[in-house]
Order: structure tokens, then C-alpha cells, then sequence
């Protein structure tokens, strides 16, 4: 459903967002409603109404033209609302239960009506505070194989997935992922940002030449490999998890690209709690990491066996070197992430919220470590247990 | 210049192309014109008009609604005109020197006004002929390296690429590669066509397991890996050439893929006389092979040093692994160029116009096997001269 004629963008207040829910007809036009602005601020506005007589609510999410980014703010289409509506309703069509139900947009507000989902937590809020998702690497194996396999061209005539690559075309979100991701971390520039403890470990990886070289190679395959409708930024603070369920959200950066990124970023977000974590609480996240694969391997294999249009499906050995692409792929993406996330731009709480300073400097230089050898390693890396494996010898 | 508002789609008569010529005034309005059309009928118009007092000619190019292969109507995309003109004038930025000029387009009518050449020969006709173009090697490898930097990821800024990509989208033409060069001569499908004599070495075709198994990665690389702008179709059949000059023509296939795909086509194509020539002979076309491989590498590695946007484009071994891939790519899609072109729907006239019949099965024997050979051992190709090698190991 579409909202309003083309208009041009203005800000919603909270009194006008209200007014939007009834005109939408998402609650009776005599309900009493309240509104509150939920959002961090930085890059979207997120309104949640609510009906207090029924507890019935609603999020209205809007793009800002901006993002604020230490201070400044940089400019930023608002085209994202509309691929992110557009990805979640077109992962919605296999996975209608791991993602939040779309109501309504508008195109030129940027804005995006769907479910509230306030009755669960952001996962990597929970994981950092102990919280047992028992569903968490079910769930999202099953999200990844789902979404990534139905917009492939082994489960899509061809023309319908060139149709998707060029409609889910998002050159400015990329970009941002290929600057701070494949880039900016690996070379001295201002915008990475570390505490001086780490300055000898950051120089390391900028003078690594065998590094550099597989970066380079993964940061080809982001620009070029057009596999999958990606969510493109599957961190653990995409995903809202509770005790019987799990919903991704936050697919702006979607776009065609190599399946394996999307598996890589969400591995790399368990492996922060990995590296953070000791004994049994530790092993609770290597469990995790091997179901997210097994799950997503084997729902991938049962798709590919009922649902594949491709020719060449029965051919042996096919969907074997597809699937051990992917975790290569995944391990090395799943490396560059880490890296980045450590003296890169942008963060991870996991780390970042260690009080204890020589803890904190020792958990990022493992990142680090661990980060490199998934890259070195990545296309040695057979099974998920090989994962696991340098995961343990990095260990620091 | 485009020509007309929009209007439907009618074909042109010769009486209403010389009109045409006249009203964008590629000749003065008293101009004494003749047209001709000189076209194959199968899926274009291609209309000659010359002025005998000046001797002026110029194309008019009209694509038609349907192609017509083996007796029957395909409906075919009329995009296919502007994708050809667009491609031309893209490439023609890099090349202007190499494709034909284009004055003017209409898209609802799916025509071109273009640059004659008739002072030229189509290449494949000339090499049958034992015709030598000594440019021919020089001027592909060149053309080779220009179009294909200037629309990677390494010479162009990433929002540039991705437009040019969504643009460039070209599903329709696509599958006819995906169908038959990919698939269908890999499996025993009514559109085969071959003689009685090789079916033996079809059947073992079908039954190649390992064969197989490298097709499927090879159609992957081609349904995914969006590098550069792509000719798409680039046999000696698309190459007009002369002692002095060569043009590349018949972009209809552009569109964004792996870069070994343009270099592959074209050195099967060559491949096709090293298996009909013999010895001084024979080894001219050796000559051009090594060149044109040769002249891409130099010139695409110029370009590399002096005009590459990739961050990385100094990291020691990053250029080797890009031409490295290239060349792997290129000689695995020769492979399947030769294999299709021999059992698949469409033939060349290199081996088909051979009239002793066991000369030409032995020679399309011959360029199964090789086709074997390369996709098999492409991983393994090192250099050209590791192809030359494989030619040479595969003759009969």
C-alpha cells in the first residue's frame, strides 16, 4: 500500500505520525493513541504509536536525509527506505515469520509502517548481557538459506533475478560498506579510530601484504559477484531475538551480492561474544556458529534438491563447490569484519563496553588476530569445525 | 541524437530509410540517394544508403521484433537496439577509433544510424579466405583492455559502475547465451545439431562428469560476476577488418559480466583456423592468439598503473591474480565457445564450410577435444603460451 501521491520529503513530528497511523487505518479513527520517537537519531526516525486501551502498536520508521557519523552529518539517499521496504517484503515472501511485516510506505517520506517488535531485544544487547537466544542460530541459518537461495538463479528464472539485481541497485549504501569495510581498515586513514594500545597491531595489518592481497580479492568479490538479494549488513544489532523468535530488521544496505557476506557479517558479530566470553558461556556461542552453518547448509541442500531451476543441479560435485564458496567467502568477509570493527569506523559494543582497559586492548587484539587468520585461511577452511578450529588457536 | 518522439514500432521500407537519412540531415535535402539492404534477414534490417555523386554511405540498422533461426520465429526484445547503440557509444569513448561511429538513434523504431564499412570485410569471411589483417591482434587486444578497465570497478567510480550495470541489464540476450553456449550443448536437447558421425563424441560430452562439473562453475562466473561492460558476442563474425583498420560491431549482447568472456570468445574464434590451417599458415593465427593476449595484458596493466580508482591497486600480486583470473576465465570460456559452436545450435562457418567430410569431422572432433582440454585445464593456464600448448596437444 502505498500512502500519499508523490509530495516532497518533510520530517514527521509525532503528532503527524499519529495522524498517519489513522489514515492508514491501522487503528479506529477514535482511538487514543500516544507516539514516542524510539530511534537513536543517527539515521532514521522511529515512531512507536500505541493504543493504550488494547496495547495494540505500530512502528513508523523514516529516513533521515543525513547520517550523523562522529559529530558530522553526511548526506544520504533516501532511496535506503525504499529498498529496505522492499527487501523485507521480498524476504518476507519465504520467510514471513523472521521478519517484520510491512503495512504501508511512502516513497517520497521515506517512510516504512510495520510491526512493533518492542516485545523483544536486540540481540547483541542480549548476548552482551548473557541472554540465551536458544533459537537465534536456527532462525537465522533458516533466514539466510531462505532468502539468499529464493533470489539466486538457482531459484529464479533469469530474468526475474536480473530484474531484482537492477531494481536492488544501492550504490550509496555499498559504498559505504566498501569504504569501511574493505578499505579504510586497511590502510592509515583519519577515519579509523582505535585506542593508542592498538597502534602497533593496526600498523601490522596496514604493512601485511599477504593480507592486503586477500582483501583485496573479497573486496572484488563485493563489488562483482551479483549471487543473492543480500540483507547487507547482517550484524547481531539487525536482528531482534526473544525467547521463541527472531526477526531481522534493518536491510537498507540490501543489494546483489556474494551470499556469502551476509553468513560472514553475522558469524563475525557471534564471534566478538566468542572472544569475550570463557567456558561453558563461550562454548553456548560456538554452538551457534556451527548451527547457523549446518542449518543454512542444510536447508540450502533441501531447496537446492526440491526448488533449483539451474541445469546443471544434479551434477555432481556442483552444489558442493557452491556451498564451499560460500563458507570461504562467509570465513573471509567474516574476517574483514572483525578487523573493522575493531579500528575501523564504526564499532562493536561487544568490545567497546569492556570497562577493564588491559582486557578490553587484549580482547581487540585478538579480533584482530582471529580477523586475519580467517582471511589468510578462509579457502583452506572445509567445515565449520575448521572455523571453530582457528577461532581456538587465536585465542590469545 | 535521438530521432523521433516516441512512436510504435513499424519497419522501415527502403523509401522511408533514405527519408530518414535525409531528415537528420546526414545528406543535403537534394541528395540523389540510393538505399540497399544488405542485412541476413535473421534479426536485423541493415540498410545501405550512398549518394553515387559523392560516394557517402551510412548505415541505418533496424532491429526486428523476432529472430529467425532454423525456420522458426523467436520473439526477441527490441531493447536490443538501444543496448547495441549505447554499448557502441560507451565503448566508442575509450575506442573511438575501433567501433563505428553512431549518428543517431530511435528506440521506438530500434534503429541506428551508423558508420558504413563496407570498404571492410567481416573477419571470419577474410580468415576462411587465408585473408591476413595484420592489425587484427593489435587492434582486439587493444580494444580488449579499453572498454573493459574503463567499465570495471578499477576505472570507474563505484556509482558510475552500478548505473552503467542497472543500465547495461540484459536479460533476454543473456539467456541466449546462457541456453546455448552454457547448457544446451551440454545435454542432449533437440537444439543440438551435429552430424551423425560425431555422436559418439557428443555422448561422451553428456557424460563427462568432471566437464560438466567446470561448465557449471564457468555459466555461475557468467550469470554472476558483473566486472565490465561486456561486447558480449565477441566472435570474428562481430569484427570488421581491413589491412589498416578493424571495427568491432553487434554489441546487442552488452551488458555486465566476467571479463574473460569478451577475450575467451574471441580467441575461440581464432582457435577454429589453428584447427583448419596447417603449418606457416596455421601459425599466423598462433601469432595473433599470443598477441592479442599480450597487447590486453600490456595495455590493461598500463591502464592499471596510471588510471586505476582501486585503493588496492598497488598491493604487490593484486594486478597478477586480476589477469591471472582473466586469462583462467578466458580460456575456459573459449572451451565452451569451441564445444557450442561444433554440437550446439549455431555453427561457424569456419568448420561447417569444409566440404570433405571426413576432413571437417575430424577437425570438429578436434575442436571438441580442445574445448575439453581448455575448460578442463583452464586453473592450470599460467600464460598464453600454456594455450598455445593445449592447441597443439589437442590436434588429431
Amino acid at each position: 500500500m502505498t500512502l500519499t501521491a508523490p509530495t516532497t520529503y518533510k520530517s514527521l513530528t509525532e503528532e503527524a505520525a499519529i495522524e498517519l497511523a489513522k489514515t492508514i487505518q491501522a487503528f479506529d479513527h477514535t482511538a487514543q493513541l500516544t507516539c514516542r520517537e524510539i530511534g537513536d537519531g543517527n539515521l532514521n526516525y522511529v515512531f512507536q504509536i500505541e493504543e493504550a486501551a488494547t496495547g495494540k502498536r505500530l512502528i513508523i520508521k523514516q529516513a533521515l536525509p543525513y547520517a550523523k557519523v562522529i559529530g558530522e552529518s553526511w548526506p544520504l539517499t533516501l532511496k535506503r527506505a525504499t529498498i529496505e521496504a522492499n527487501v523485507l517484503k521480498k524476504h518476507g515472501e519465504f520467510v514471513p515469520s523472521l521478519v517484520p511485516a510491512v503495512h504501508a510506505t511512502d516513497e517520497a517520506l521515506a517512510i516504512t509502517v510495520m510491526e512493533d517488535l518492542s516485545h523483544l531485544e536486540i540481540a547483541r544487547e542480549g548476548l552482551i548481557n548473557g541472554r540465551q537466544f536458544p533459537r537465534l542460530s536456527q532462525d537465522i541459518g533458516e533466514y539466510l538459506a531462505q532468502t539468499l537461495f529464493h533470489t539466486s538463479d538457482y531459484g529464479l528464472h533469469p530474468f526475474e533475478k536480473k530484474r531484482l539485481a537492477a531494481e536492488f541497485s544501492n550504490p550509496e549504501l555499498c559504498k559505504i560498506t566498501e569504504d569501511l569495510i574493505f578499505t579504510d581498515p586497511f590502510f592509515d586513514v583519519d577515519t579509523n579510530d582505535y585506542e593508542p594500545q592498538l597502534q602497533a597491531a593496526a600498523e601490522a595489518i596496514w604493512n601485511d601484504r599477504k593480507l592486503q592481497l586477500e582483501v583485496a580479492k573479497l573486496k572484488k568479490s563485493f563489488l562483482t559477484e551479483a549471487e543473492a538479494l543480500l540483507h547487507g549488513d547482517l550484524h547481531t544489532g539487525s536482528i531482534f531475538a526473544g525467547p521463541a523468535e527472531t526477526k531481522v530488521i534493518d536491510p537498507e544496505f540490501g543489494f546483489y551480492g556474494p551470499i556469502g557476506f551476509d553468513v560472514g557479517l553475522f558469524l563475525a558479530n557471534l564471534i566478538f561474544q566468542t572472544i569475550t566470553r570463557e567456558g561453558e558461556e563461550r562454548q553456548e556461542i560456538v554452538a551457534h556458529i556451527e548451527k547457523t552453518w549446518e542449518v543454512f547448509a542444510s536447508s540450502f541442500t533441501e531447496l537446492w534438491q526440491t526448488q533449483s531451476v539451474e541445469s546443471f543441479k544434479e551434477t555432481e560435485g556442483y552444489l558442493e563447490y557452491v556451498l564451499g564458496k560460500v563458507l570461504a567467502d562467509a570465513v573471509g568477509f567474516a574476517g574483514c569484519e572483525l578487523i573493522r570493527r575493531t579500528i575501523g569506523l564504526a564499532h562493536v559494543k561487544d568490545l567497546d563496553s569492556i570497562e577493564d582497559n588491559d582486557k578490553r586492548i587484549s580482547f581487540k587484539k585478538q579480533a584482530l588476530q582471529t580477523g586475519r587468520e580467517l582471511i589468510l585461511k578462509r579457502e583452506q577452511t572445509a567445515s565449520i569445525k575448521d572455523l571453530v578450529e582457528i577461532l581456538k588457536e587465536a585465542r590469545i
